[in-house]
């Protein structure tokens, strides 16, 4: 009976998650694009806070829900079976609809529409492929990390993706329901929604790449804490 | 018998760490808009020192009197009876002069009048919804925090502030006492007195609010060391 | 039997490693020089992504491979014998590969031709010993570290290149296997090929120098832990 | 018998240590003054290298000399009776030795003029507050951290420094051999030899006045651990 309230937090947990990655994500781009002319200063802007909000958000609600805040990864764990499939699909939805809410309250906050439609055209090969390298990338952080190191998953991811703003050509959305939430706001940020099934089918192939690879670099390998004591690289 | 200079030490803590923490603010702001024209750099420039210097206080300073530098947080604390009444209204008188303090400092540092009147106005409904957020989203990362990993906290409310500074409207006052100390200071971080009423009400709603969700969402859980292996969101 | 797989993984997890560096490495640097004219401003976006991908890199294939990516590192293990001379060879092969196709899969993701060859002139006596300086002390770093806190590798890594991208005159390539991966690329990032010979010949002399201080600064110390108690400098 | 060469090591670190150090101040300030006419741009690529160094020096040289790198604080731990009289009095000779060094090191790497003297005017009332207020800051930092987390020096140090390079007017020099070795360097980090008395006795004045602070507030206080518990400020 204890199941369904945990259930119930653990979606708010998701929601909540996602919604503050958003406001972050979105309202650091409207703030910085808002003071400087400089793209690469608005981009740093849009990066400082995005890594740190991440390491915050996983810290915090990590424990309650696991902190995916992205349907990919929550795909990634459904097939390794560490969480059921109808729990999956909740915590997908709940991650759409808290993106969603995110973007509302960047929105409210700088006084702009609640709602927009953006046209920010982001589509060809070499943007998917970025996104396949994005989605790669951090899948493959966080299954290493939870094999060898699960206590510093905050800081992996909050610095993956600080890494991968600017070395992918897409500025790494690496996560589907962000990526709708960023089509809802006409803004530095931004994505036009006829490119998102592109992106979004490129997340899910980088990230069945990133699983097939760590399912055998992974294993038959010696426990966490002798690895350790390898680092040397000795045999 | 031994109470009184205890209680001295803990508020010449929290006068001292919230009279750094200003300085850092008006200071840092100071020095970034002297050098440069661009408003994001200055904003840049303001951030990274705010969210170091916060890690370091809260480190420090914590095992003396709980680091709280925010009167917020204190009400936060006095309502869940982890402070006394008594000393928590104290606490708050030592946070406002601390601020005011660290204002004086910053400006007799840049050879500036002690004392200004700041002139920026920030107030309408869009600061006002900023703030709201921002002092929720800290205190209920201090809340988070302290039920799961007590030891991060320095770290914690370091990076939510160098990510609310830009994800927010308001730049992320979210603290009462460095509000009025920043309404002394006619600079980049100032806030003119007549505005300070609105951001300090919208301040203790926030937090009010992520008391309220605290309460719920953190409750009933397994604890930390248990809820730590269930990262990978596992039923 | 057991060793040929485990070998496999290891030069996997360096090709890997290596590749997803140099990726960080050209992608930013592309990044930025595109969106910016500042040259500082394009270093910074540099910089930041690759201090960020060292700690996540190093943290999640360290436990694999020891998390080498760089010649000269595999270099110095063999010499002290931490690595057999075969592998070792294996492993600089691997690194070498991998950083090519780090540079291929950032012009890809950026529509760049993919292989094109850099003009960038980096020579004379400054870079050179620009180049020393920065393997002294990243190699330093590295067996200092191993002696006193090899937990605390991937940060210590991530902030000396972070350091080093900026004190050094030649922005610390400081590593062989990146440096021809960057004569690949035409971009901020790259090097004349004609310049790599000097680069890398100093790399190896600051490696060994680096080596040879080690080898009786770390000796004859109090174990770590005791060390540690020692912080305050007494006797 | 073991003694000498114990000192001799310890010596040697001090000496790399401030070295690398102001290699770094000294050759990122080189480095962002050449690449920009931002001057907030500058201070930044001048403050992140110097940071992140410090975060490091301190973690591989701590457990060998105490990582003092600073005559001031050397001062403080012979007043605290932690390092006999004369071994501080070598340590400073070292420290002032290697940040000669370093200024050489990094002009050699840019290729300016091996010694040059400083022509920036760094002085007034304003300049001495602000070295006595960074040297009290750093001072207090070190002490309160050595009491309470000493695991956590490095980073409380790099953190601190990074904050007061932009929250005083001096950018923080607050160590009397970096400021030494920073006259002999004209570039954006040096200062006027005539300007080196003033900062030094502000640095020291401040580093007594935490001193005197600590020793007070730092006193009677329950163990760490038990302490860590009262973070939510509990009576």
């Amino acid at each position: 009976m204890a199941v369904i309230p945990d259930l119930s937090r653990r979606l708010a947990a998701e929601a909540l998650g996602t919604a503050m990655l958003v406001t972050t994500v979105v309202g650091s781009g409207i703030m910085a694009d808002r003071l400087t002319n400089d793209v690469a200063l608005s981009l740093l802007g849009n990066t400082i806070p995005t890594g740190a909000i991440l390491v915050v958000l996983i810290t915090i609600l990590g424990p309650i829900s696991g902190a995916h805040f992205n349907p990919v990864v929550t795909m990634v764990f459904a097939l390794r079976r560490d969480i059921e499939a109808n729990a999956s699909f909740l915590y997908i939805v709940a991650q759409i609809a808290g993106g969603m809410a995110g973007s509302l309250i960047a929105h409210a906050m700088f006084e702009l529409p609640i709602i927009e439609v953006s046209a920010t055209v982001r589509t060809g090969t070499g943007q998917w492929l970025a996104e396949a390298v994005a989605a790669f990338g951090l899948v493959f952080t966080i299954l290493a990390g939870l094999r060898f190191r699960p206590d510093a998953i905050p800081w992996l991811v909050g610095l993956y993706i600080t890494a991968a703003y600017w070395f992918t050509a897409s500025t790494s959305f690496a996560n589907p329901a962000v990526a709708i939430a960023r089509a809802l706001s006409n803004t530095f940020a931004g994505i036009r929604p006829a490119d998102l099934p592109g992106f979004i089918i490129a997340e899910f192939l980088g990230a069945l790449l990133a699983m097939a690879l760590a399912s055998w670099i992974l294993t038959d390998q010696k426990p966490a804490t002798q690895a350790l004591n390898n680092l040397k690289g000795a045999e």
